[in-house]
Parts: C-alpha cells; sequence; structure tokens
C-alpha cells in the first residue's frame, strides 16, 4: 500500500516525467526531480520505491515506464467511468472540465432534479433526472460520482448513491459527508478554500475593494 | 483573530443560516447550528463569539446580523476584485463559475499568453495577453490573483504577480509556490485530490472499468 502523501505527489512527479520525455529526455536523476519538486532526494527515492521501478546508478530511473507505473497506481492508465450529480454552474463547469481526462476520469453522465435542466445539454451529454440515478448506477457499473450538489441535499444524496452501489465520492458539496467507512470519500470545496483566502487577506492586509479609496 | 479553522467552518455556518432566514426563521440556537453540522454546541458558541454577535439564553442567535457578522469576518460582505490568469479549460470554468458570485469574488480580467486565447470571450469578459499583467494590476489596484497555468509556468508567474502587486494567489496550478510569507497562498489543486480518491478506489475496491468485467 503506497502512503496516501505519496499519492498526493504522483501527479506532480506525472507532470514533470511527461515534460522531461516530451523534450527528449529517456533517464531522469532522482536528485533533478527533487530540485524540481522542491523536495529531498531521499523522499524522492522513497516515493520511487512505490511505484516498483527500480533505478539504476548513475543513470536514474527510465521515465517511460515510470510513467506507466505511476499512472497505473493511480488508476489513471484506464479510463474510469463517473457519474455527476448537481448541473448548476459548478457540475457545469466539471462536466466541461476537460482537464480530467488526463487523468482518466470520464464523466458518462450528469444527474440533476431540476426540471429545467434535465434534458438540457452539457457538451454531448444530457442531463438526466435523479429517479433514474439507480438504474443507471447499476447497468453501467459505475463506482464513483462526483457531488456538486447545495449543502442541504448533499448526505441523503450520498446516502441514496452508495445504497445504488456507488463507493467512491468526490464531493463538491460544502457539507462533511456521513457515510460507512468503507465508502471512500474526497472533499473539494471551493467556498472553503476562498474563504480562508479572503479572511487572511480582509485580516491581515485589507484586501478588497475598500484598498483602491484607502489610496485616494 | 478568529482562527482558520473557525474560518474554514463560516461558509457551512452562513448557508445554514441563509436556509433558516428563508424559511422564515429570525433566531436559531446554538444546538440547532450543532446538530446540523455535526459539531458540539460548544465549538458552535466558540465559533459565534468570533463573529462578535452574542447569544441570548433561550432563543440563542438573531440570524440576520450573525448573517452580515459572519459575512463581513469573511471580507465577503463587499465584492472583492480579483484577476485570473490562465484561460485554458480550469481557467474557463473559474471565469465562466457563477458561485463565485455569492461568496463576493468577482473576477474582472482573465490573462493568458496564447495568441489563440487572446481577443477571446468567456462570458463578457475579453482574454487579455499577459503582457498587460502590471499595468493592469497597477491601474485596478487588484490584490487577488487566481492562478489556473501548467505546473510548469506557475511558480515565475507567481513571482511576477507579486512584483506586480498581488498579496494573495488562489493557485489552481499543481504545484507547491516558493513565496515571501507576507504573500497569502491557497491551493486547491484537483489533480491531487482524484488522484487520492483514484487511488484509494484502485487499492481498496478495485474500483474503474475493470469491475465490470469481473462482474461477468
Amino acid at each position: 500500500m503506497i502512503s496516501i502523501p505519496t499519492i498526493k505527489r504522483f501527479p506532480s512527479y506525472l507532470r514533470l516525467l511527461q515534460y522531461y520525455k516530451e523534450k527528449g529526455f529517456s533517464w531522469i536523476s532522482a536528485t533533478t526531480l527533487a530540485e524540481d519538486l522542491g523536495l529531498t532526494a531521499v523522499q524522492v527515492r522513497k516515493d520511487m520505491a512505490g511505484t516498483g521501478v527500480e533505478g539504476k546508478p548513475k543513470v536514474g530511473f527510465e521515465i517511460a515506464p515510470l510513467i506507466d507505473a505511476i499512472m497505473q497506481n493511480l488508476g489513471w492508465d484506464q479510463p474510469t467511468d463517473a457519474i455527476l450529480v448537481g448541473a448548476g454552474h459548478l457540475g457545469g463547469a466539471l462536466a466541461r472540465y476537460e482537464g480530467f481526462a488526463s487523468y482518466g476520469l470520464r464523466i458518462i453522465a450528469v444527474f440533476d432534479n431540476d426540471p429545467v435542466k434535465i434534458g438540457m445539454k452539457i457538451g454531448t451529454i444530457t442531463v438526466l433526472p435523479m429517479k433514474e440515478l439507480r438504474q443507471y448506477i447499476d447497468e453501467h457499473s459505475v463506482h464513483i460520482a462526483v457531488m456538486a450538489v447545495p449543502a442541504a441535499t448533499a448526505q441523503e444524496l450520498a446516502e441514496d448513491l452508495v445504497s445504488f452501489g456507488i463507493k467512491a465520492i468526490w464531493n463538491f458539496a460544502p457539507k462533511d459527508l456521513k457515510l460507512p467507512a468503507y465508502v471512500i470519500v474526497q472533499r473539494t470545496d471551493l467556498a472553503t478554500s476562498f474563504a480562508v483566502l479572503s479572511a487572511k487577506c480582509k485580516q491581515l492586509l485589507s484586501c478588497g475593494q475598500s484598498a483602491k479609496n484607502e489610496l485616494v
């Protein structure tokens, strides 16, 4: 089992390795990786040990197999299908975000319970009604759901999703979910991130609109 | 100074308070807030103390002043202007994401160095060339920049932004920035979030495309 901190660094390694590969390099040293990512060479070697790819003295790691191994460890080597629930502003942006493709995430269906949104097209995907969730998850054997719904409906929806067979939830709703321990939950909350930035900015630097007036 | 954990909870309080306000309530108890958010009443009272709004025995907190106080503490009571750098898929999605408005964040300009993107419209905003960054920041007294650029260019861009007068950076680039301590940096990395979800899913549950075949 690879540690979570190592997994968190894998996407950065991946981008760097792909960059060097595109530049025509075939081998890379732990020292180069370490310098580029601001890590110690010892940490890089530990992280690389988790991939199963062994380095060689003087030349370091062969780039192509290392990319493959990291992709495989992340589960990014084959497309992972996910459904997205919530076709609001954030849901719409996530459904259209093509960057997911580079890490193998494929949004195959979008659900909402707003009659105005049902039937609407987001890119090539048609928004389906929530009442079809159970059948869709069952028929397509989807295990991952991306939730972009309001806080108020998040817990109930998450419980439904789990009962329909969802095993992993990427939660963009601003709400901590209480779910059985076997369910994998990853939370990303844009409002909370901005709250911290905004409050620090206000407290420490008097950021914001008023600053312009202060200068007058 | 309000603690970071309290600030992180403020957006959740805010949504809940707005929900109760819309339902016609004027007062709310610490116990109700605590139950809805999965916190202890003691924690809620501590958090509320930071807002300066005092609760009253039996009735609790008056909702409207509490909303105002939290908004003010977060700096969300007045619009905060920010620029966005990077008009790729994520940058485009962020520039279009109307949810930012509810926490007072207003993207007033988008910059990119790709000639194809410069002059392009994202909603009502025209993409400007990076070479105009310095002048724009100066003329508009902007203090916050949202960065949605590739990892490879993030550090250099961040240093430029700081030298142009930016004080706070919301970094969506998959790269830890090394900046002077007085610069406020908040990082949101979608790839890293998904990496953790995807790797756990693969390791623990054999999530992903192969699951369907296993069932056959």
